[in-house]
C-alpha cells in the first residue's frame, strides 16, 4: 500500500546511459527517496532513461503532468551527451541558452582556482528561458527549476547539494512515523496474522521485508502513519498477536 | 547515445513501498542491467512503482509494447502487500489460480525442511493462466514468464538465481565491447576534444563520467562498440588527442 494519506507526490527521473548499462550503480534515486520521505513528499516512481532527448522529454512530460514535483539527476556536465537541459527545454517549449546568472556563480569559483572558463563549460550555464537557479555549493555550476521539475547533476555530492539548496521551497505533507519488529521467522509464518492486522487497522500502511543470511530466515514488519497514536496502538496490537502465536 | 545498434531492448520494473520510502536501497535494477549489458539485450529503462495494483498494471503494459522484454522484481511473496501476480494477470486480462506445477515445486523443498505449506506460501503458488514457471534455485517458491514478461522475486539472491534461469530463453543482439580511459582532468577540459572525437566516430557510443575526490578531478571516458576493431581505432585516436593535449 503507497503513502495515499499525503497530498504531496513527487517522482524522480535519473538520467543517464552507464545507469542502464550496469557501470554505474545509480545513488541518487535512494537518496531522494530517503530524503523527502524524512521531509513528508510521497515519492511515488523513480524512473532511469538513457541520453536520449525524446526519452528525457516523454519522461518529463509524463511524469510532471502526474505528480506535485519532479526531480530529475545527471546529463548537465560539459560533455557532448549532457543533453538534459535542451531536454527539458524541449519538454516545456521554451528556448536554452547561456543565462547571465550563471556565468556570474561560475566565473569567480573558477577564477579563483585557476580553472579556465572553456566553451565546455560554459554549456554548463545554458538553461531554459524562465528558469530560477538552483544553488551548487560544490562546484558552482547550478542545477535550475523550471515549473515543478527540479533539475539537477548527476555526481551524489552535488545532488544532494542541490536537493538540500530546494527543500525550503517545497511544500510537503504529513510526515509518516515509522515502527518495526523484527522476527526470526520466514514471512509464510507470519503473513497470514500480519494480514489480518492489516484489515483491523486499515490507515496503517504495513509491509514485511524478508530476508535470509547464514541459514536464517529474519522478517522486518514495518508500519507506518502520520498519526503517531493509531501507530503505537497497532504496534502493540501486532506484538500482542505475535507472542500469542509464539513467535515473539 | 543509448545502445541504438541493439534490436533486443528490455525494461525493469522494481516494484515495492520499501524502495520509494527510501528504506530498502534497490540493488536488483543495477544487477539487471550488468546482466543484460553482458549478454547482449539493450536494458533501456528503469521504473520504481509502488504495491499499488493500478500502478504495477500501467507499468507492465506501457513497458512490454514498447520494449522485447520487461523484466520485474517484488512483490510475489507471501504477505498481504504481494500483488505483483495478481497485477500482471489483470495487465494480460487473464484469470490468476494456485498452479499445481508451482505446488509440485514447492512441496517437497518445505516437506525437506519441515516447513508447514502454510495458505499463505500457497499465496506465492498463484500464477497467472498460461504462464511458464521460472525456477527458484533458493527457496522454491517459483517466478513465471507470462508473454514478454518475466516476474521475478525481490530478494536480490533469489532474483539472481531466477535471471540465470531465463537467460537461455533470451534472444540477444550484439554484444558491445568496452574500453575506458581514465583522465586526471575535469570534464571541462576535455569536453570539446572529446565531442570532436565522438563527430569523428558516430558509430561509437562515448560517455564521460566525472568524480572528484580528495581534491582531485578524475574523468573517466568510455567507448563502447559492437565492432572490436573500430572500438579499437577509436581508442587510439583518443588517446593521441589526449596525448597532443598534454592531458593523457
Amino acid at each position: 500500500m503507497s503513502n495515499t494519506h499525503h497530498a504531496v507526490t513527487a517522482a524522480a527521473l535519473i538520467i543517464g546511459d552507464e545507469i542502464l548499462s550496469g557501470r554505474t550503480k545509480d545513488q541518487n534515486g535512494g537518496a531522494i527517496a530517503e530524503h523527502l520521505t524524512a521531509i513528508g513528499v510521497a515519492l511515488r516512481e523513480i524512473r532511469v532513461v538513457g541520453d536520449e532527448t525524446d526519452d528525457i522529454v516523454a519522461a518529463v512530460k509524463a511524469l510532471s503532468a502526474r505528480y506535485t514535483y519532479v526531480f530529475t539527476t545527471g546529463g548537465i556536465g560539459p560533455t557532448h551527451d549532457d543533453i538534459t537541459a535542451d531536454a527539458i527545454g524541449a519538454a516545456f517549449g521554451v528556448p536554452v541558452d547561456v543565462d547571465p546568472r550563471a556565468v556570474a556563480l561560475m566565473s569567480p569559483f573558477y577564477a579563483e582556482r585557476g580553472i579556465p572558463f572553456t566553451s565546455a563549460r560554459m554549456r554548463m550555464a545554458r538553461v531554459p528561458a524562465g528558469a530560477e537557479l538552483i544553488a551548487n555549493t560544490i562546484s558552482a555550476a547550478p542545477g535550475f527549476r523550471l515549473g515543478n521539475v527540479f533539475v539537477m547533476a548527476g555526481v551524489p555530492d552535488v545532488m544532494r547539494a542541490m536537493l538540500e539548496a530546494v527543500t525550503n521551497q517545497l511544500r510537503t505533507g504529513p510526515k509518516l512515523n515509522a515502527v518495526s519488529i523484527v522476527v526470526a521467522h520466514a514471512e509464510g509464518e507470519i503473513a497470514d496474522l500480519f494480514a489480518e492486522h492489516q484489515a483491523r487497522f486499515r490507515d496503517v500502511i504495513m509491509g514485511s521485508y524478508p530476508s535470509f543470511a547464514g541459514g536464517c530466515y529474519r522478517t522486518e514488519l514495518v508500519l507506518r502513519c502520520a498519526d503517531g497514536e493509531r501507530l503505537e496502538a497497532a504496534r502493540e496490537g501486532l506484538e500482542r498477536a505475535l507472542r500469542q502465536r509464539a513467535i515473539l
